[in-house]
């Protein structure tokens, strides 16, 4: 069998570059030709992670034929968030905790799904499962991805198994759990000297709802008004991004994660599905949504279900 | 939660109402109110797996939620192989070893799937993982399961895990494997006295290929003249139920169980990506297909490959 590539989805968190280092280490030591790629640049919170873990930030790449035909998928499985050329290789295998939506295959594979807040508390469980040692920059870049996914066991998709793999991984880490989260969380939200466009693509996803493409990005701050001063600004540059890019609807979750609060800014149509799936009534294309910090769990099935009905 | 549903696909075999009962029973073991049931009547080669080990058939369903909302499948995903009502349920999990295609979900699940032989085996490694005891009846019905999708591990589809899982339940049920799986395996070849609608329903499948629905269906027998001393009247039927159910194209595969070869009947259009799959020229619709045993395998993605050129 030809080399595999395993990375997670496009505009990676610390999950999707997290669980690939560990998914690839996993296959190779397990005899397969694995390479942990990405499918962008780490964040600042990843990078963080990465250099306090002493790791290396996976190799980007935009395409995957040329190289080969095997991939395994981690942290998402819906095409249209993974590589460009995805309907022309082979998935060996997905681990993942999203729903499953525009993905097929032609044959057998392997798939591990579990509804639990982080990919990465998967695959720790992999390794055990498998009698693999987990060396201590593996079970560190785990662990953030844990952290980073269930903001610090605060998110609603966090399970008792994220928090005990978390704790377990902390122990091989050598790191103390809430200090290090604290610190790594934080150095994601230094976004202040950030352009709009980097805080619009840090961490978005696209989603087919009904027959509307709607583009959903999350920003965490530790303050909302860092966003919010740019209001205007973000808001020429998410119309224009939906112009380019045929998105009916952009949404900014800025989410508060010390308060565990989101507001939001919309832009594009139909608003009266956001509206209705939040309950709220948008007031200058704005709207707070307290104690929401889950893309996945607190605004994605929500909205699905409005354009459903 | 309310009641749980656990089923098999549609023209259930022996592992998709083996499955059911040994996935509905673990998950009572771990607490959840949780019931097989089947999408239609066992196989003779399923009651003899049945009666052997003193398990009652599952109640047959066509529909649930006006029973509950939640279901759990097992042996499948794709939605038009399952319940008339799947797209307006919740799925929690599946557990399965076929492609996965036209299935979708709103929220994260639990799934398991592996490229092994059987859906069972992969049950049968989480009764171990859960530490649940397997009652000598389920292991039972478990390598009932392995070995009618293994073909009593002829099969190409058979992995080391289906051949080691089964050793396994052999000893816990108490049965000497061989034996007992060849008289198993006969017991659902006893096809002389059976009518074409029945020989054609046995174990059916449709697939969407390209912009065609095929439908697949395979009869196992210990002599392939059984089945084509009848071809003519086959034939009619096969056209009469591709009319009435929209196919635009009806494979029949027999298979030999002993000699591990199949016979291969076609009817409908487009015979060219039938003749392209298997690198055959059909002659009164017929062409043999040496060593083919598997339609997951050996039949269905060299089909499917056919219509995506």
């Amino acid at each position: 069998m030809s080399k595999i590539l395993v990375f997670g989805h496009l505009n990676p968190d610390t999950d999707a570059i997290g669980a690939a280092i560990a998914f690839g280490h996993l296959q190779q030591a397990l005899g397969k030709e694995a390479e942990a790629v990405a499918l962008g640049e780490p964040s600042e919170e990843t990078q963080y992670a990465l250099d306090y873990f002493q790791l290396a930030a996976p190799r980007v790449i935009t395409q995957v034929k040329e190289e080969t035909t095997n991939v395994m998928l981690v942290d998402h499985n819906e095409f249209q968030q993974s590589v460009s050329d995805i309907a022309d290789l082979t998935v060996l295998a997905v681990v993942d905790h999203h729903r499953i939506a525009n993905f097929e295959t032609a044959n057998p594979l392997y798939y591990r799904a579990e509804p639990v807040g982080c990919t990465s508390t998967i695959i720790a469980k992999m390794y055990k499962e498998e009698n693999v040692e987990i060396p201590q920059a593996i079970a560190g870049i785990m662990l953030s991805a844990i952290i980073s996914d269930t903001l610090l066991f605060k998110s609603p998709t966090c399970t008792p198994d994220d928090v005990r793999i978390a704790n377990e991984l902390a122990a091989i880490a050598e790191v103390n759990l809430e200090e290090y989260g604290l610190e790594m969380l934080k150095a994601g939200t230094k976004l202040s000297d950030k352009s709009v466009d980097f805080l619009l693509d840090l961490d978005a996803k696209s989603f087919t709802m009904g027959d509307k493409i709607v583009r959903v990005a999350q920003v965490n701050t530790v303050d909302l008004s860092e966003i919010f001063d740019r209001q205007a600004e973000l808001e020429v540059k998410m119309a224009q991004l939906s112009e380019e890019n045929h998105y009916d609807l952009f949404l900014l979750i800025a989410t508060d994660i010390l308060a565990s609060d989101s507001e939001l800014l919309v832009v594009g149509e139909p608003v009266a599905n956001v509206e209705q799936a939040f309950q709220v009534t948008l007031v200058n294309h704005r709207a707070f949504l307290p104690g929401v910090v889950s893309r996945k769990k607190q605004v994605v099935p929500q909205l699905t279900e409005s354009f459903n009905q």
